[in-house]
């Protein structure tokens, strides 16, 4: 029992000492196989097999995004203008069903496009919200377990990560994750739909 | 002379101990008037009357993020996917003016859009390049004299500042600079005119 409470001690330290995430990634992201880091994620029962697909499976921004997201332990809100990209989608239908609260805030226009993520999250059981008045909502965002910021110019489609240059920011940093969080909070609130006017 | 320096030292002191801005600016921000904000950065020629306009003066986003702009004193570089907001043009132009090294990365699909802003600072002698390729180039960052960026899902567009839900985070931390500062070089080298292929 001693080294039972020794070894969760000695973990909690790490966790609590160890260097906040500070990391800056750019696309685009070459074309890569994602498959064993998904299939590595949903854990003991996933296909053993490895994926025939001739795509590297080197590290990419890609992969480190995913990696980043595969982190939550506890919550999820995510905040995105467009969400097409079938392997973030999967990250994200694969933690819900790993019991993380996910939560999502779209726009109204982009998520009913052809190749849009946001039928298949809602279809799996997660929560979506989305804007229902003039101008985008355009945030590009992603808080995990309420202390890792992701941010910035990306909407999560696989064009944009193949082929734009785009650039995301990761922050673990109460004095940045605060105000995001907060404002995820508001707009959540603000789609509620009880809300909505059926004009 | 020694109270000469030791106001130098004095200054020098305050500008290096100083705190180092950390900021989040979110949109929409009200329409507001920045008149008095830009013609007080124009310097003692400016018109010193102010301006008839009914609109409020007070405090927002859009002026935070002019003022962060406007504290450039050698150098700013922009690498933006739409850029048509006029106050923001003027911004830049005013620093070009003021002796500041502007350069500016833009995408080439928006640039010509009516409403853009390039072509007036282009007009004005501010350095200006473009991708060439598919995809598109879709950052929407500035560095302020190689220390303190600006990023976030913003577009310097009207329609953004005053309707969309967007966010900037100002940063002044070397750690999250120097890539940003890095990608804005290889972009700037990879759209150097000489290296356009007229195809």
């Amino acid at each position: 029992a001693a080294a039972a409470a020794g070894l969760a001690l000695a973990m909690a330290a790490r966790h609590w000492l160890r260097r906040p995430v500070r990391e800056v990634l750019f696309f685009p992201s070459p074309p890569s196989c994602t498959e064993a880091l998904l299939a590595e994620a949903e854990g003991p029962g996933a296909p053993a097999q490895p994926c025939p697909c001739p795509l590297p499976r080197s590290d990419c921004s890609l992969s480190r995004l995913l990696r980043r997201l595969l982190s939550a332990r506890r919550s999820l809100e995510i905040c995105l203008f467009a969400f097409s990209c079938p392997q973030l989608g999967r990250a994200v239908r694969l933690l819900h069903r790993r019991g993380v609260r996910v939560r999502v805030v779209t726009d109204a226009q982009y998520m009913g496009l052809r190749g849009s993520q946001i039928g298949l999250l809602r279809h799996a059981g997660i929560q979506v919200r989305h804007d229902q008045g003039h101008g985008y909502m355009h945030h590009k965002f992603a808080i995990v377990d309420r202390r890792m910021l992701i941010t910035g110019s990306l909407n999560w489609t696989t064009q944009a990560i193949q082929t734009n240059r785009e650039n995301v920011l990761v922050v673990e940093d109460a004095e940045y994750v605060k105000p995001y969080l907060d404002e995820f909070e508001r707009i959540w609130e603000e789609y509620n739909p009880t809300n909505y006017r059926f004009l």
